[in-house]
């Protein structure tokens, strides 16, 4: 498959499709690398990996608790002590986490090195791969520190999703249905993506929707790579979504926190009439809802903790709350900084109610 | 005087070049912005930030040991209280340290916030407030965590260079003179250089000479802004004086460590034939050695700390050391990654006898 090249303000770089996993052959020879990877990764491709000396090794512990400067330390000491310097290359390997933690490392160590990324979960593969953002948590803040700054090359490899486990195969569903409805003329062509969502359940066609996601999110960040216009109508489903991740202690995965938030800000388009209620419950009873798949518990859910995670989106300009909705019946985004607490409150009753959450 | 409009990858901004400090006045009335300031100049310039209210000043403890992530994360949470998020102003006062430290978090918080900066010192108003440069130190490594992020606004004020110690003075002019060697033709205009140090050590014509410094730098940023080429030669006097800055814990400030590294630099390109004895004893005399000011102590020229030093300089690619020269009898800079251990030890002992450090 064709590979995509990818402009960006920092430097142009490619993804490359792969069938299967002999490309990592390859990359074991390259001088001056160091691998860090996905500790479950690396236990699951051992055969992959095992040639990588002790040396030029990293296991990551990718958990969302350890997206922080803390672990972004552990790496640059382990870097730092190479003789090589800014010639040295950093391959990492794993899903967002990983890719949020060892791209901070990448662009900041030595004002940046070189970076090779192979992203191993569907929702990297699909969508975070590209797009150059790097992202840590800081205190109780989600994701508030992080810059742009995108791999040098990046390897996706649907291989790596025969170990992913449903839930986590569902968090990238949420992101692929996002940018489908940020493409697609709606309503004409709503059953189009909703066949498309059922040939990636029965795993037919992925590299080709993984690749057509990608092309998706390419032509928003030509445009606004460094997020300050058009780039900001992904955060359709992520304003609320982001809060529900903190709220559920990111028992909710981030796809399906963000299926739940398309919900929710459908809600707010629909109560402010910007869409009618025949597109807003089509869209929850064919698409979103079909595709939550886990259980949601009430305790995800607490009023208070997601009301404070909404105040600190950094989308955030001023006294009310932030979302990108829905608009029209053309499911085009628009971003909202006028939702007051009053107007959350009430939408997030209706939500419960959809939710059949009590 | 005209304002310098400067490009960059990041976003385009510019610098203000002002008589006196009235602009203040207008930025305390700024929404949503936050002043960092070095305390030694907030004590100093109490008069005109005091109306400035307590939750919107930090004051920071601007010294090298303090340029790391510790201090970053100091600023992060005084900033993430503040409702406003990515629409926040940082507004920072101080020297190189201040800037470095500020710059890091105005680009790694929210992905990046609007930030104006105010050089304090002479060093910081001639070079480093321009070129997108962030750096912390980490462990016993110098500089090597940063990246690029321009401030939006540059406000440059000589008022400020009044209260400004005669060793930091001094700093400068290692920098004003470096950049004059990059620029003009050698030796037809070494003359015109010397005077040109005169003028500023007789604080005639600041504002012009800061000004024409920008411009040089600009010239070599504009195609070369993320250090992959040309700019790289900006590091001349610097391999070593990064080094020396080290070895010496810091009491040799930057430019005068810069001085001293490029009359080393002279040493390595004479001994390999790359520029004449003439040229190398006629730089030493007119226009480094007087130029260096303070006292030297033995105790700042530890070989062993200055060769630990030299290995970690993050512009090494390989076994040998890197080092950036002046070639043939124009001073046209070159890098070079092949000064051997031996060759440093060499070169090195040759500098202790100009030096005339026993």
């Amino acid at each position: 498959m064709k590979s995509l090249n990818i402009k960006s303000n920092i430097h142009n770089y490619q993804v490359d499709f792969k069938e299967n996993l002999s490309f990592i052959k390859t990359l074991l020879k390259l001088e001056k690398a160091i691998f860090v990877i996905d500790k479950n990764v690396y236990k699951l491709y051992k055969k992959e990996f095992k040639n990588i000396s002790k040396d030029k090794l990293l296991l990551l512990d990718a958990i969302e608790e350890k997206k922080t400067l803390k672990s972004v330390q552990k790496i640059y000491e382990f870097l730092a002590k190479e003789d090589a310097k800014k010639n040295i290359t950093l391959i990492s390997v794993g899903g967002g986490i990983t890719q949020d933690i060892t791209g901070f490392v990448a662009s900041t160590l030595y004002r940046g090195i070189r970076w090779i990324f192979i992203p191993t979960t569907f929702l990297a593969q699909a969508d975070s791969c590209i797009g150059s953002k790097t992202s840590l948590n800081f205190k109780s803040y989600k994701n508030i520190i992080g810059g742009f700054y995108p791999p040098h090359q990046i390897y996706v490899a649907p291989k790596f999703l025969q170990t992913l486990n449903k839930k986590d195969f569902y968090s990238g569903i949420g992101e692929v249905i996002k940018f489908a409805l940020l493409k697609e003329k709606y309503p004409k062509n709503i059953d189009k993506i909703i066949d498309m969502v059922e040939s990636l359940k029965a795993d037919k066609n992925q590299l080709q929707i993984i690749r057509k996601t990608m092309s998706v999110k390419q032509e928003y960040i030509a445009t606004d790579e460094f997020d300050t216009g058009k780039r900001n109508l992904f955060n359709y489903g992520h304003c609320f979504g982001h809060a529900l991740e903190n709220a559920s202690h990111y028992k909710i995965p981030h796809g399906i926190a963000v299926t739940i938030g398309m919900i929710y800000a459908n809600i707010v388009s629909c109560e402010r009439g910007l869409i009618s209620k025949k597109v807003f419950n089509k869209l929850n009873n064919k698409l979103l809802l079909p595709n939550i798949y886990m259980k949601l518990k009430l305790s995800y859910f607490d009023e208070n903790i997601l009301l404070e995670s909404m105040k600190n989106d950094k989308k955030r300009v001023g006294k009310d709350l932030t979302i990108v909705i829905a608009v029209d019946n053309d499911i085009r985004a628009k971003k909202l900084d006028d939702l007051s607490f009053s107007e959350f409150s009430k939408t997030y009753s209706q939500l419960l109610k959809i939710l059949e959450i009590k």
